[in-house]
């Protein structure tokens, strides 16, 4: 739309096309927990779900985001994207930013953070596209892109000229319609495609009656849905669209909300919008200008009393906010709304993409459950994901993890902080020992820092594993070095707000598992008490060079999380899989030189205590079978411990 | 081998092949009860299993059956099957019968006879085939159907000439090794081929030497086994194993065993086989010739003696029985030899049929659990059976029933019994009702006799079954006509004697399921009644003319069985199928007309009756999904009457 590039040059939006996400799960219960491979809601484009909701009498929400300028800002985009999508938007959408090379690689390209949003964060995604000033082979080349990363959605703009006046290309787009064109005639119906609306008329028409006329044209060209400019009065958006019916566009029509966040933000926002602000609010904000809380309070307000009197209108069923890359306001609007619906129910126990190649995907290995966007980024090239069972022949090579830095898979914090928590200096395998228990502890170390994050896992422990924590400090301790664990579950409900998945009414069940790194004089004592537990634990023992030690049937994968739910077949979303094992157990190793080691200085003591370790250590699984008995993990490893005494 | 057509012809077997059966499951544990799918077992051919065995040092045997004259001794020659399969034999065979048309599609023929063994028994199964008076034309034609029907052994045997007197054939096959030949460079390694040795020697051979000669032939022209004529002293075998092998013949050789069972019969096989009774058994015979049962008590000494002997010997592995179609002499040696292994334990919950396209076959739709021949006649020509899950892709559509009294699918019993237990005359439907009521109560008639079967079910109530007795009792009087139910079952061991399937140390589930005919009457008060169990149990509700209400989601199937195991992936080996369930329908619905409506007159009371029912009832599914609490079904049950009343 219009303002697109300028939005992009004053970095701080003023972008008219609002999106929430809400990938596999909207925030209707119905849908929201469905079993993927069972869902239809998993089939639905969005225009379908749009219209489901709608039928349904269901209100919803959409949030709009713009791509970052540097790649620490993409990172902390990302982690907005999990938090705001843990709200139940519809969709979320992301602007074409011209001038920062938009279709590129780049990790903060338009394109890519897109994609991220749809296969790393699950997250219905719309990626706008502006069409002047490019080849019509650039648009192509940007629309077979897009659909190559599994988007399917597209926001049809024009963009706004190069230089101060506008110049008609002759064998280029003009207009949004000519993209709306190009996009059915190239992709046939593939893409879902949105167009902006704009309540007061674009800047640059004639009149508001052309205006509609071109947006007529637009949804007739072949559009399915309008997202309008912001506005400042619900009296504007209503009288729009009853404009728009009288038309003849019967298309979905979604009010675009912009809630004041700040004096400076609005005043520039305006500028680039050509909009007018009310009298009365200009009243209210004046003198309020430097107080940034009281405006953003003064927004809240505005926003929600708006937002309540267009869904009353009872022509209003989805909001669409354009949140300036912030999360506060929306946030608040929503909930004031009662639209946000945080539901701690998961549709599966991990989190689901959105990528339509991986939307039947119900299975994973177990290993990459704290680092799901490495599993997503190893398989992206497979063309079948497993749906029911992990077959072997479901499982073709996995991609290399070669580029350690790969942008979504490094560390969020930075070196400085990592040194801080895992020992500016190392002083033997001890050190290293004391690292993981006070990961799993949550205490201070020794110098007073806590450890939030691992190699292994970015983010501070899951509340599942906190049902195992001091057993797991315990091992730690003693140099069991845990780096995944879940413990057993002899069925609990699936609304079980710590270990339940899937629709409700089902029941949920869980082989306990136990993952660590290890001495191999551990490794052992620990094969000479396995012995004793053949029939009941399976385990897979193999160090750096591969030498692999197992009891577990040829290749055969171990269920260890699994649903039952009414009226459908078992649900088994979490396999130990003797095969992709070996696959995670490079990443496993790899990740001790490449998040740690590196840290410090080549021939550096502590260099070569992570270097021993990674060299020495064994990295081993146990899956305890009897899930119905008291899990019997923890006696295998006292049992260990007191061999070697 | 050579009086095979003699063998035929006399009536009772003087065979020299013996072949016990084990279709998916083999005696051992270790290979008994795995899960199909993930089975080495179910994926190796006979010489594999065979070798394994060896290897492993376990013991073995097998049965040997010729084909039977008539179509009710056919019926009765199955069951023997199922019986004697439930000893865990390796493998059986079936004697080619050349007089007996065994080729063809006859009930009665050998080709048949082993196809029913393989698919519906699933039981290994090994055909005899003779190549003597035979066009190539005609063996390749047979080997074909063979191949076709699942069929992947071959006992190559010359036959025995037309005439007295042995002529050459210029363009046929003259020897064993002629048709060895033949399927090796016809079907490649597709058959696994066992030929006949002579502990004797060949009557017909011009030397003991010239024999083994031939023999050796047949193995170096790719022979995987060899099978012995019957002998009646350890010594000639192990003579004869020990002169093999310095001819280096490598592959197993397997002695014939002949259980002597009666005078006339022995002396018919001696005539037949051309092979002396030694005088010390004579000797003991012919004092007690008139006494059957201290003849066969006396040939189960001597058998058990002798088979000891040979398995001491430490160079035989397998024993192969001459049954002659009888099972208690056999049955009596191989239980004095502890190589009788009935496993209470299944590897399914239903049996597995030996077809090399099945093997993989793990999920079955429940209503066909009384009639699973029915189900495999069904689904014979589909290309993939149902692995893990049961997709709507894994459901193309069912073979007709056209013919209702195609074959094994009849009822066992004569029509006067069916009448005797069904109602010479029946005066309305509570004539009806009773008869279901004493099928599951096991209590006489009115008329003071038993119903063993029914219509849907062929057999007396399964144990599980039994388990719900009180229950079906009371709801049969009322009319609800029950034709398959299973108790609820929340994780018992996969050992349970009663509802236990799989490997040791699983853990086995079930839904609570009950299937029934009822009046509309009944149906109108249930489906008020099911408002209120609306998220607990699943409904599938159908009458003839397929009007079906159900509340179960689009097509999707309702897993209703499954277990798991230490190491494995989940399996569902029972589910209710919206789809199939249409299908089942049809079948249900006919049995009332084939089986029971044409017992009576055309026009009788009694006909109309049955053809009222069939008209006006409705076949209904009930699913419990809450399988961890008490079932709610009967609740159901009791509701409508209460309703009614």
């Amino acid at each position: 739309m219009v303002n697109e590039s300028q939005q992009s040059c004053s970095g701080s939006s003023s972008s008219r096309s609002d999106g929430s996400s809400s990938g596999s799960e909207s925030s209707k219960d119905n849908s929201r927990c469905s079993t993927p491979v069972l869902d239809t809601d998993r089939h639905e484009r969005l225009r379908e779900k749009m219209r489901r909701r709608q039928e349904a009498g269901d209100r919803w929400f959409s949030l709009e985001f713009f791509p970052p300028r540097t790649a620490n800002a993409a990172v902390n985009l990302i982690s907005r994207f999990d938090r705001m999508g843990a709200g139940g938007p519809l969709f979320i959408d992301v602007t074409w930013h011209p001038a920062g090379d938009p279709g590129s690689d780049k990790e903060t390209s338009s394109m890519i953070i897109a994609n991220t949003a749809v296969n790393y964060c699950g997250l219905e995604t719309i990626l706008h596209m502006t069409c002047c000033n490019q080849t019509k082979d650039d648009i192509t080349g940007h629309l077979q892109k897009a659909k190559r990363l599994g988007l399917k959605n597209i926001m049809a703009l024009r963009g706004d000229p190069a230089g101060e006046e506008w110049e008609e290309e002759v064998d280029g787009f003009n207009h949004a319609v000519d993209l709306v064109k190009h996009i059915r005639s190239e992709f046939d119906d593939y893409f879902d495609i949105c167009v902006a609306g704009y309540p007061k008329g674009h800047p640059e028409a004639e009149s508001y009656e052309a205006d509609l006329r071109h947006l007529k044209e637009k949804v007739f060209a072949g559009a399915d849905f309008v997202i309008t400019q912001l506005f400042f009065r619900p009296e504007t958006f209503l009288k729009f669209m009853k404009d728009c019916q009288a038309m003849g566009i019967t298309c979905p029509i979604i009010p675009g909300i912009f809630p004041i966040q700040g004096y400076h933000s609005l005043r520039q926002l305006v500028k680039l919008s050509k909009l007018e602000v009310p009298q009365e609010i200009k009243d209210v904000i004046e003198p309020i200008k430097d107080n940034d809380a009281a405006i953003r309070n003064y927004g809240v307000e505005l926003a929600v009393s708006m937002c309540r009197e267009l869904l009353d209108s009872g022509m209003v069923h989805g909001l669409h906010f354009y949140t300036l890359n912030r999360e506060v306001a929306t946030t608040e609007v929503l909930k004031r709304l009662g639209l946000w619906k945080e539901d701690p129910r998961r549709p599966l126990p991990w989190a689901v993409s959105a990528h339509p190649k991986r939307r039947v995907e119900d299975v994973r290995p177990i290993f990459w459950a704290s680092r799901p966007k490495s599993y997503i980024y190893r398989t992206q090239e497979w063309d079948d994901f497993p749906n029911g069972r992990w077959g072997n022949s479901s499982s073709p090579a996995f991609g290399e993890l070669k580029d350690y830095y790969l942008f979504y898979l490094k560390s969020k914090s930075p070196r400085e902080e990592l040194l801080k928590m895992w020992g500016e200096e190392l002083t033997g395998e001890e050190s290293v020992f004391e690292v993981f228990t006070c990961y799993i502890t949550g205490e201070p170390n020794r110098n007073g820092y806590r450890v939030t994050c691992m190699p292994w896992n970015d983010d501070p422990l899951a509340t599942e594993t906190n049902l195992l924590k001091d057993q797991l400090e315990k091992v730690n301790r003693r140099g069991i070095l845990t780096i995944n664990s879940q413990p057993n579950i002899n069925g609990k409900p699936s609304t079980d707000p710590i270990v339940g998945w899937g629709p409700s009414g089902g029941y949920v069940f869980q082989k306990a598992y136990l993952e660590f790194f290890t001495s191999s004089e551990i490794v052992t004592a620990l094969l000479k008490v396995l012995k004793k537990y053949e029939l009941r634990v399976n385990y897979h023992i193999v160090n750096v060079k591969g030498q692999n030690i197992t009891n577990a049937p040829d290749l055969q994968p171990n269920a260890v999380t699994w649903g039952i739910f009414p009226g459908r077949e078992i649900i088994q979303p979490t396999v130990v899989d003797p095969v992709s094992f070996l696959y995670w157990k490079d990443e496993a190793f790899a990740l001790w030189i490449e998040q740690w080691a590196k840290l410090y200085e080549e021939e550096s003591p502590s260099r070569m205590i992570i270097q021993y370790i990674h060299d020495n250590y064994y990295l081993v699984n146990l899956v305890d079978n009897d899930f119905p008995l008291e899990n019997c993990l923890w006696q295998v490893v006292d049992d260990t411990f007191e061999l070697l005494n």
